[in-house]
C-alpha cells in the first residue's frame, strides 16, 4: 500500500526530563501524528508534526458527548539499543473494535501502524534506556464537528501522543491496597465497557477519589447487575490464585479485553499452570481469603504491567493477601513480561515487533 | 456578591441564519462565556469573548477519560419582544450534581447565573421571535489538564455557547416512533446515568444508529440490571397514559431527572390528573398497548419539549399508540408548556426568569 505520511520536523526540540521526574503521562515528546476524517472524503492527511496544542470549535462533539476512543502501548529500549513494540497488532484491532461500539469509522490497520513507528522513529532519542522506563504511547480519536444534536461526528482527528514514562504507580512492583466498591458501578454488560472510550474512565473517578481517600491506590469494581462479580481494578484486569490455580474474571461485555491480560493467560498455560476464566464472586474469594487459599492477587495493564495486590477491603473488612508481600508468582509473571518486552529474555509468542 | 465578569465584544458579527434553516445547534451566536479553574487558585477570570476556537493540548484529559459535564436550556423571546428563561435555577444545580458525580469543582451558583444572564443580553439580538424557536444555551465544563494519569484534573474550563434553534426533530410536535432496545444499555444504577456527562450520549449511539437503520427516530432504553423496565427515550424522560392516569419510570439514580419531566409532572397534577412514578415494565406498555389501555406516549426534553410517541417497536411487534397520532394530553402539554414559556399562557408556579 503505502500512505504517505508527511512529515514536519520541529524546529527547536523540547528539552528531554530527568529520569527521575518521569512519572506517567506527564511529558511528551517532541512530534505528534495527526490524521482527518471529513464524511464523504474518509480519512485524509495522515503527517508527523511537532506537537502542539489542537484548536477546536467549542461545539465540538467530544466536548459534549464523548464520542472518542483511545489506546496505549508502549515502545521499549533493549540493552543493544534496539527498539520493540509489544503486541502493536493487538491495539490496532482493539481501536477498532472501540471504534466500531463509538460509531466512529474504521481506521486502515496498516496505515496506522505505519504512522506508529514512523513516529516512534521519528522521536527515538525519547526513549529512555533505564530499567523500568519506556516511551509510553496513546493513539486516540476524537470527535470534532461542531454541531449540538446527538448523532455520530462527520468530522474526526486521529492523533498519536507519546510520553517518557517510568512506573504508573508510586509503589512501582511493590503490592497495592484495592477498596472493594459496592457503591458505585463502573459499567455493564450492554453497555460499552469493553471498549476504550473516555466515559469509562470519568465513569471510575468518583470511587476512586472515595478509595484514595481512605488510603487505597484503587478500587476492585464489582458486576452492575449483581454487585457481586469481580470485574477489574481499576483500570487494570485481575488475577487471584486460589491454591495450585489462577482465576480471572472471563470477558463477559462489561470490561475491557486487556492485552496484557492475554499475554499472563498465556504465560501461566505456557509454565503448566491452570486458570479459569470464569465469574468470580467476591464471597469466593473473601473466604478463600480467610481461609488462607488465596495466595496472590494482581493486576494487569500496560501501564502497571503486573501490580500485586497485598490488601482488599470489603465492607468492614481488611483481607491481606500473601502477607501483603509480592507473591513468587506474580513476581515471575512480572520479570518475564518485562524481560520479554526490554529482549533480557526469549520472545516464545512472536510477540515483540522490532523497529 | 457581584462577580467582575470581562466583556471583549466582536468586531465582526456573524450573519444570522434564516429562520427556515436553523435546525438545532448548528449555528452559534457572536459571543461564549469562559472561565477557567486551576488547582489551588480555584474558578477564576471569567469573561465574555467573542465566539472562536478554543486551543488544548492533546493531553488535555477531557479527550481521554471524558471528564466533562453540560447543561442545556434555552431563552425564549415573548410576543411583546421580552426575554425570558425557564427555570435556570434547576439547570445550575443540576451542573453541581453533576459536577460532583464527575469530580469536577462545584461552580457558585450566583457566578453562573450572572454569567448566562449576561451572556444572552450580550447576543440578544440573536433569539429568533418566530414560533417553535428559541436560543439554546448550552454552559458545558471540560477538563484540561494535559496529564495521562487517571485521576481528576487539576485544570478546567466552563464556557457557555449558545445557538439559535428550530424543531430539535424533524418531526416537530407529530408523533416519532421509536424502537425499544434490547440488546445494547445506556445507563446502570451506580453508574453516571443521572449526571449531563458527555459519556453517557456517546454509549447511547450505536443503538441509536441501528434504530434509524429501521426507520425509528429514538431509542427507549430498558434498564440495565433486569432489561425490563423503561428508563428514557433516546435522551429523553419518557410519560405513557395508562387509562386516566399518567405513569412514568421513577428516578432511580440510572437516567437523568429531567427539568421538563418535573414541568411536567407538575402540570398534570396541576390539572387534577394522577400521576404515578414508578418502575415500569415493557410487558405492561405491551400488553396495554394490545388492549387499547395505553392512550398516549411521550418523551420531555429541553430540546424537543414534549414529543409524542405514535408508534414502539419491541423484539418483532409494532404496537401503534392512539392511532399514531399526536394524543390529546400530549398537545395539551406541548401547549401548555410552550405557552408558559413565550409567555401567551399564565405562569402559575412562577416557572420563568425575566432578563
Amino acid at each position: 500500500m503505502g500512505w504517505a505520511i508527511e512529515l514536519e520536523r520541529t524546529a527547536s526540540p523540547k528539552k528531554k526530563p530527568k529520569v527521575s521526574e518521569l512519572g506517567f503521562g506527564k511529558y511528551f515528546t517532541d512530534h505528534m501524528f495527526i490524521m482527518n476524517y471529513d464524511g464523504g472524503q474518509g480519512w485524509h492527511h495522515p503527517r508527523i508534526v511537532p506537537y502542539q496544542p489542537i484548536s477546536l470549535d467549542p461545539a465540538a462533539k467530544v466536548f459534549h458527548y464523548g464520542q472518542t476512543v483511545f489506546e496505549g502501548l508502549k515502545a521499549y529500549r533493549t540493552a543493544e539499543g534496539g527498539i520493540r513494540l509489544f503486541r502493536p497488532s493487538k491495539n490496532l484491532q482493539r481501536l477498532n473494535l472501540s471504534n466500531d461500539r463509538l460509531s466512529i469509522p474504521e481506521i486502515d490497520e496498516q496505515l496506522f501502524l505505519e504512522a506508529l513507528m514512523s513516529l516512534v522513529r521519528v522521536d527515538s532519542d525519547w526513549i529512555p534506556g533505564e530499567p523500568e522506563t519506556s516511551l509510553y504511547i496513546r493513539p486516540y480519536v476524537i470527535a470534532t464537528e461542531p454541531l449540538l444534536g446527538v448523532s455520530p461526528s462527520q468530522q474526526y482527528l486521529f492523533m498519536i501522543i507519546m510520553s517518557p514514562v517510568g512506573s504508573y504507580y508510586a509503589e512501582g512492583i511493590n503490592p497495592v491496597s484495592i477498596h472493594v466498591e459496592s457503591h458505585y458501578v463502573r459499567a455493564v454488560e450492554g453497555g460499552v465497557g469493553t471498549a476504550k472510550t473516555a466515559g469509562n474512565y470519568a465513569a471510575g473517578l468518583k470511587a476512586q477519589e472515595g478509595a484514595s481517600a481512605k488510603g487505597y491506590t484503587q478500587v476492585l469494581w464489582l458486576d452492575g447487575v449483581h454487585r457481586r462479580y469481580v470485574e477489574e481494578v481499576g483500570s487494570m484486569n485481575v488475577f487471584f490464585k486460589l491454591g495450585d490455580k489462577v482465576v480471572t474474571p472471563a470477558l463477559n461485555g462489561s470490561f475491557l479485553a486487556g492485552i496484557t491480560r492475554d499475554s499472563a493467560i498465556q504465560l501461566l498455560r505456557h509454565w503448566g499452570i491452570e486458570v479459569e476464566e470464569r465469574p468470580i464472586p467476591i464471597d469466593e474469594l473473601v473466604e478463600a481469603c480467610r481461609s488462607g487459599e488465596l495466595k496472590e492477587a494482581f493486576g494487569t495493564g500496560t501501564a502497571a504491567v503486573i501490580s500485586p495486590i497485598g490488601e482488599l477491603s470489603y465492607k468492614d473488612e481488611k483481607l491481606v493477601i500473601g502477607g501483603g508481600e509480592t507473591g513468587p508468582l506474580s513476581k515471575r509473571l512480572y520479570d518475564t513480561l518485562t524481560g520479554i518486552q526490554y529482549g533480557r529474555e526469549k520472545d516464545p509468542f512472536g510477540w515483540m515487533v522490532e523497529l
